[in-house]
């Protein structure tokens, strides 16, 4: 078990920042905004891992780093990691509109955390639910807005930041790492 | 203008490489079949580029390497360079089938070819062609059996080799290249 309570979280994004920082609670997380290449691949654990290989090449850990995944049914898995393409080249209303057409909204999205001390010491924690894409409902951030959640009336976004955190894919890969860290 | 006749074509397909030596003719091809890290990156000249880099890092240039998008109509451009990834995912039929379903099968194709003497002299060819993705008709490889060029009534993979060779989008780059290099 890892003792460190001081971890680099890699994010540009302030709201996933806050998110993993309430999750985690005691454990001191810091913000380390750095640009890093992301390699193009469908299995998520090589792109985590590339990102903490690089991060550490700059600067010593621990640091953590994530990956979201979003598996269509109607799409054969896809896009899978490459989500954030879909989400600069659609509006949420398209991507709706699209499955709904393809006849299919089943989604799964997952997060893979990929904890790095040093070269040799990686670990992965990931968190998957299982849901809808749904119409726009709620205002939150990324497609919090049309994401359903399986045995659940509320999007995402619909959600209180409470709510969300207790079940979502982001709180089910950071109570692992908890775990991991021995402070659960 | 260049005068070097001897390229070094950074690509692990043979087939790619085989109509690439077709259509340069005089310039000496030699197949470097070496595994680079692709970026994750919507705009192939960025992928290009570091694959460019991690080449000259590895060896000698000249390099040339090239990387195809295709943008669906009914995907709102995507899935770009990422279209290996639905190769991959996708039987020929299902990637016919979903554009179906979504009412529209426009698709441009386009060849970005990236050329490095050193890091500082790296130019861009891009040829592009525009179709549709019809059911899948005769075989060749890749994604040629879904592929109708506009103003053709054959797809990619009923043409003969030659006939491709005289009207594809690696046609139109390599054109474009070898006017570069002095050739034409």
């Amino acid at each position: 078990m890892q003792k460190s309570k001081k971890l680099y979280f890699i994010t540009s994004n302030k709201t996933k920042f806050e998110e993993a920082q309430e999750i985690l609670g005691d454990i001191e997380l810091e913000q380390f905004d750095i640009d890093l290449p992301e390699i193009q691949e469908i299995d998520a654990r090589k792109v985590v891992r590339a990102k903490l290989e690089a991060a550490l090449a700059h600067h010593e850990g621990p640091f953590i780093v994530d990956d979201v995944s979003v598996r269509w049914e109607a799409l054969n898995g896809l896009p899978g990691p490459f989500i954030k393409w879909f989400l600069k080249s659609f509006s949420l209303e398209e991507i709706h509109a699209m499955l709904e057409k393809l006849g299919n909204t089943a989604t799964e999205v997952s997060l893979l955390i990929g904890y790095a001390k040093n070269k040799d010491d990686i670990h992965f924690f990931e968190g998957q639910v299982t849901g809808e894409i749904v119409a726009p409902r709620g205002e939150y951030f990324g497609w919090d807005p049309i994401f359903q959640p399986e045995g659940h009336d509320k999007t995402y976004a619909e959600m209180s930041r409470e709510e969300k955190n207790k079940i979502s894919h982001r709180r089910l890969a950071l109570d692992k790492l908890k775990e991991f860290l021995g402070l659960l």
